[in-house]
């Protein structure tokens, strides 16, 4: 059974993009430091034909989570910064050229409809206008057996955690405070409870994976 | 030279206690979930007067703090739950009994003067009106070349951090959500910049040890 898997790096106070983002910072001031840790892992630079990089226990992490991922889901947002028609968005490509890392099919959650875009490497953009159910219901068809990602941002997360939808949290939190932003567990409709099935850390970052359970 | 140390349990949703703190519930609703990996530990359990307990390492955590605390600095909630004069404070002696298990001197923040209370087993409480720099002048005398603990609410660490006075931040974050209640990283006057030095972790707790640096 495909799982729906949120996969997100976190501040250690709780914000997943810094204030003020923006195309120049599409994170929001200080928030490119929320994924320092991975840029410099080999699975991160592969997929993004960089050479090298470092192997490890956060390494392993990451590259576990390429090889389980049959599809993702993302916001708008995460995909291009912008919002509203897409003429007018000045990044309408989305952030990652001709050969995007994800190599699976990606479906971008959007109220203005649009052609897939088919792209190198086996990454194809499906823009689905009719809600987080209905994208989801595509990514399982298209994970087969794998398991299907929401990777952000924080809007798109917490609509499906308040759907009931999300199998598994993995968190990944980065010890560095932004002091405002926007957070991770803001606009749950009731706390959701989760218990914790694995933890890695090193002083660069903490990865949880979080089991999502009824409530208590 | 004498550190000023801050310690605190948080929830994964960046919480120190639950929403609607009361005599009953101290911590707030689900705030208590947030000290249950400590309960279990013979470094706690020892100094409560208790047998047994596990041993490992979330228990060598706790042992090296009790070890290294010369005094402690806590808010008047903290010590009681109550506000305004002693007199109508139902808590006025304290959570602990006859012998809390502190057995160093602990310096309360409060607004109105009391006398110092002498307790078994070496603990003290003194009352200190003047506020966090008297306090933290005090408590430093009393703990020679030992550290001092402020150990909340999170309203008095944060004062701490504000006035630029912590050396370092221990933070055990446990994987719940709690979704209200007291933040521990609100009301920053501007971000803190923290390097983790050292982090250990299980599925119950990350213990996250954070050196305050400068702002970069």
């Amino acid at each position: 059974m495909t799982r729906l898997i949120s996969d997100i790096s976190m501040s250690l106070d709780g914000f997943v993009a810094g204030p003020n983002p923006s195309l120049e910072q599409p994170l929001g001031a200080g928030g490119e430091r929320l994924h320092e840790w991975v840029f410099r892992l080999r699975s991160f630079r592969e997929p993004h034909g960089l050479p090298g990089g470092e192997t490890g226990p956060d390494d392993d992490v990451v590259a576990e989570s390429w090889r389980a991922t049959g599809a993702v889901v993302m916001g708008r947002r995460m995909f291009s910064g912008g919002e509203g028609p897409w003429e007018g968005d000045p990044n309408a490509d989305g952030w990652w050229g001709d050969d995007p890392p994800f190599r699976v099919p990606v479906f971008v959650l959007t109220h203005h409809a649009r052609e897939t875009v088919q792209k190198q490497g086996g990454t194809s953009f499906a823009f689905v206008t009719d809600g987080i159910e209905a994208a989801l219901e595509q990514a399982r068809a298209a994970a087969a057996d794998k398991d299907v990602y929401v990777g952000g941002g924080a809007s798109v997360i917490q609509q499906y955690l308040n759907a009931g939808l999300v199998d598994e949290l993995q968190v990944h939190v980065v010890p560095v405070l932004l002091g405002g932003g926007v957070r991770l567990f803001d606009g749950l409709d009731e706390p959701v409870e989760v218990e914790a099935t694995r933890v890695i850390c090193s002083p660069t970052v903490t990865h949880l994976r979080l089991a999502i359970r009824a409530p208590r």
